[in-house]
């Protein structure tokens, strides 16, 4: 299959001509999300049709238009339900007649969480398993989830992609998704900071000498032996790994796969949790598998795939 | 419809006939879980055929058996393949092959929690919904859920049917799951002996008056404002409105339904879970209805309408 797709983060897009599992080529244009997403369009389409032409691929040879969306999304309906200070004008956006008209392609979009679940399963760190959860861990947490072989929507279009927002502490601190105690709210790059000072010691910490407090240096501090940097790390990957269990306690998939730039510390993340959850997760059948991701920024481009196979189905939503 | 149905709990089983929506007639079987499944199965039969005579219905008018059990099966393969203590030999029986020498009668079996989910939705808090959380509150916490008119279920047999073991506390109690902190670990009946003698004045609380702890005087001791009952009571809404949030956000619901014997005092818990959820769950549709079970006991019996009639579909597993 030859797809258009683009993946759209909060201070970029990724534009690309993929052939089944590669990225045949790519350019990155840049948005501000603060300012919407209709005056980026025509520069979506500028780029796509050039990277179409460059690769020698006729627009009619596309199967369609895949878009990877920062928000809630109608994938049956193709519009964005709700976005969250990003691209706020999407909502009012007929994306479908843009696709039809700039390309002569039909659009599919999806949640950005969904499709880098689905570009993991089509040819990354979920490959051979049809009943997956992924995470990204960064700024905030995004999860998804598949059960045998589909995306879970849901009525509204946002079971499974709520991943970061299972409780962790039910006493513990104000999401900005309006919740209390969520993970995300105890170990995501937005709250880090808020954990670090909280955290006994902190004032005698290398992380005080950091003007900013982030995952890179809590990591790397942390393997100097630095104490509160110890204590924060470990309780993050606690934290992780107990959302981990509820979300195989609520999906029941074979794999969990975590992506996001926190993962640069795979190495320590990913045994620490597998461990958690060989112990802990009631799973009487066996033991999920805990993996990194492995196509990176490229999952949500490479969802592309299977989304728009989808769209062919008989009585997919 | 009308249809013979078995709701198995670990002391006694209700033998039951239905016709659409009613209870003809039911009786219940004293049994012993520790003792197994088969020995009671011959006493099952007679009391159903016994049943059925009495109704004046003819085994052949009946369009299956159902059973609900307490403990995961597989639905598809009317099989049994996890216990926990009660009716250990229930996985090695063949309980289709019963059903037909005994009724000359399919049978199917499901899950307790998702049959009191199915007969709720068929007749009870959950009619006219197809997006249905459903918690059990009593020795344990019991879950399920129905996605877009379906039971969600999984590859395992295990999805939406562990709602008491999402985490509520990263740190909290470990469950008899092999989690830790799991709502069920910090707020049902077998965990709530242990949070309140652990609440400091426990000592000069009328609880310590007690031979035993369960929900009953808990809430009868905080009506009469005794601190210790109020501040255990408390905390335990906050657990399952915590909880509640977390199953809204991996399901996706319209209506969360609670039954269970501590919903004796559903008159407190409800409203204080839906001031809680319509605050804090993250739903840019609109609010998730919070509701008391209607059918009690016999919720379980009447999903044996749905359940049978959902053998009959094409393609539901």
């Amino acid at each position: 299959m030859k797809a258009l797709s683009i993946d759209l983060g909060g201070t970029h897009a990724t534009c690309a001509v993929i052939q089944d599992s590669q990225i045949v080529a790519s350019e990155v244009v840049d948005t501000d999300s603060a300012h919407g997403l209709q005056s980026v369009l025509p520069f979506f389409a500028t780029t796509l049709c050039k990277l179409a032409a460059n690769s020698g691929i006729h627009l009619s040879e596309f199967s369609g238009v895949a878009l990877s969306f920062c928000g809630m999304v109608n994938t049956k309906e193709t519009r964005v339900t709700s976005t969250n200070q990003k691209y706020d004008d999407a909502t009012s956006i007929d994306l479908n007649a843009w696709s039809q008209s700039a390309f002569g392609l039909k659009l599919r979009i999806e949640n950005d969480a969904r499709m880098a679940l689905l570009g993991e399963w089509y040819a990354g760190g979920a490959q051979g398993f049809d009943n997956v959860v992924m995470f990204t861990l960064g700024t905030g947490i995004g999860g998804a989830a598949m059960i045998e072989g589909r995306l879970l929507r849901g009525k509204h279009h946002q079971a499974g992609c709520l991943g970061g927002h299972f409780p962790a502490l039910y006493n513990g601190r104000k999401c900005t998704c309006g919740a209390i105690g969520c993970a995300e709210a105890e170990a995501a790059g937005w709250s880090l900071p808020f954990v670090v000072k909280e955290t006994p010691g902190y004032e005698s910490s290398l992380l005080a000498k950091e003007p900013s407090i982030n995952f890179e240096n809590v990591f790397r501090h942390a393997a100097a032996g630095d104490p509160v940097a110890l204590a924060v790390r470990d309780r993050c990957i606690r934290i992780w790994s107990v959302n981990t269990v509820a979300a195989i306690h609520a999906f029941d998939p074979e794999v969990v796969v975590y992506g996001g730039g926190v993962m640069r510390s795979a190495d320590i993340i990913v045994p620490a949790i597998q461990s958690y959850v060989s112990e802990h997760a009631w799973t009487p059948w066996g033991k999920v598998q805990v993996r990194a991701a492995k196509l990176g920024n490229n999952a949500g481009l490479l969802g592309a795939v299977p989304l728009l196979s989808e769209g062919h189905a008989v009585g997919v939503a």
